[in-house]
């Protein structure tokens, strides 16, 4: 396989942001920025092995995941999403087929978004591929939704069902033989492999005055730790409002769901807090688009302190124990 | 090692940029485009086992190299670098000392132009280290030093002797004994491991009206059969013209030096084209700031066909055998 032909393959033939210079094909990309949005932009890296077992996720999976991941950074900015870049390492066991599959796989979200390719690298690697992208969007000049935005009284919301996607992946490694039912398998599964990144729910929330705001990658309990270690807050979160699918809610009695709910990761829902009056207005903007977004907590004065309070009325403490990778 | 305990350790004390909004540290980093601006944005992947060993480079060194491979792209491109994202993919026998050093040589190369570790991923991976540098650069909404724009009449130059990064490599890898003297050795090795990007070149020749631009990554005949694709002309560069550091003219002669100097790739010199009466501005700007910049050659309307007039007066056709990552 050849580098520079392999890439004429992937470049695309249309655009769709007309803001773009120079696309795919010079030294680097050029695009004119919005008057009056600032530059939004994340990398993420997914290693066969470690992030997908090509045995386990088909190479569109693959794809549509890397860019999903790096779209859902964007969304929890309150962002849209606009351009990417794609680096990837091919190890020599990898077909021309299946590498153009993933680049298939990543247009097919990129569509949904107008969102264009501008450029990249392809290397070779001894064994295992590893995909890296590049996301960049704009946003709004007076938006800032960041994690230290919280404040003691704001409501704590999630734009959807938390432990689909770690109950997912058990299922794929045969980890998990409660759930039953193939819709229920099909739909968690699907939630694992092609996790959908809240863009729409993430600019109704961008119109808030104050947001704190952040993407449900390491699972709920690490991401609001974050939230209250980087706003100087407490929060307490309700068992009994965490929104669980009818999938999980399935097999809850037969099996304890908060492993999944609480330290899962990978929902890639957003998880974020505002002010009362500001939430009755972001709940109406989405419901009225048919979008979940659902109180979950509120945000206390205690000092970075997280605790959940079980529908039993006990109380625990949440520490940061979601997926953190690179943990050895 | 912890994830964020790591993050927080290279994240940056103090930022240069003026326009980061919100730099390390939250789902994706934000900053405001300079205005009549355009934003300029490449990836580069480097693989330990393909693009470095550990044996032979230090991390300060394979930092400093992963970084400056982007900048030099940046300055293809006759634009300014300002930030950088790194996606790092970590094996477990990578200690955390050498990977605080990666981050150091990039920083050092940082420094010089002033530029901002704004994001990045921290990964697992089984085996070999894959880092991927994203830069973001701006240039001047008029300017287009594409690869697209040279026309016959053009005069060819580069910025600086050509074939030391590949007869560096070579010295490292034993393959090379005609190259003697001690301080010859050092030079051409630390060419190979720390490349210098063309920036400050790059900015003059984004002065010109029209030009065309690309860096030495895969060799100067790789690069040369590019320009002269993209813009469907002929070049002729001269054997005699092409400059050669006092390192590989010791041991002319004895060697024949034209595999690296054409084939060798990764000198991360610019070559490009432009009028005869807009070279003569660069070159003079260049030499009154000690810059180098010399003529190689002079584009044709031969279509597409590069050509080496050598010395004896021969004349080769140079064919597109650089390196060629990703070659199997």
């Amino acid at each position: 396989m050849d580098e520079f032909d392999f890439i004429s393959k992937v470049k695309p033939n249309k655009t769709f942001q007309h803001n773009i210079v120079t696309g795919i094909g010079d030294d680097a990309a050029i695009y004119k920025a919005t008057k009056n949005y600032n530059q939004v932009v994340c990398v993420d890296t997914m290693v066969e092995g470690i992030h997908f077992l090509k045995e386990l996720s088909s190479p569109t999976d693959i794809g549509y995941k890397a860019l999903a991941v790096n779209v859902s950074d964007i969304a929890a900015m309150g962002a849209i999403p606009r351009y990417y870049l794609v680096s990837i390492a091919i190890p020599p066991y990898w077909k021309e087929e299946d590498l153009l599959s993933i680049y298939n796989g990543m247009e097919e979200l990129a569509k949904k978004y107008e969102m264009d390719l501008i450029g990249g690298d392809t290397v070779s690697i001894a064994d295992k591929l590893v995909i890296t992208v590049t996301v960049i969007g704009e946003v709004e000049e007076h938006v800032q939704a960041l994690r230290s935005c919280a404040k003691p009284g704001d409501i704590v919301f999630v734009t959807g069902p938390l432990g689909d996607s770690a109950a997912g992946l058990d299922i794929l490694l045969g980890k998990c033989d409660v759930i039953c039912d193939p819709l229920h398998k099909e739909y968690l599964i699907s939630r694992h492999k092609r996790p959908t990144p809240r863009v729409e729910v993430g600019r109704f929330i961008s119109l808030l005055d104050r947001v704190a705001l952040n993407d449900i990658s390491d699972g709920l309990a690490s991401e609001l730790n974050e939230l209250a270690e980087s706003s100087h807050v407490g929060i307490v979160i309700q068992e009994r409002l965490l929104p669980v699918s009818p999938a999980l809610k399935s097999v809850e009695g037969q099996y304890d769901l908060s492993k999944w709910i609480l330290f899962g990761g990978e929902d890639f829902e957003l998880v974020g807090a505002t002010s009362e009056e500001e939430w009755e207005k972001v709940k109406k903007l989405c419901h009225e688009s048919d979008l979940f977004i659902e109180q979950i907590g509120t945000v206390t004065d205690e000092f970075q302190e997280v605790r959940l309070k079980r529908t039993t009325n006990e109380i625990l403490k949440l520490k940061k124990s979601g997926f953190n990778h690179f943990r050895k």
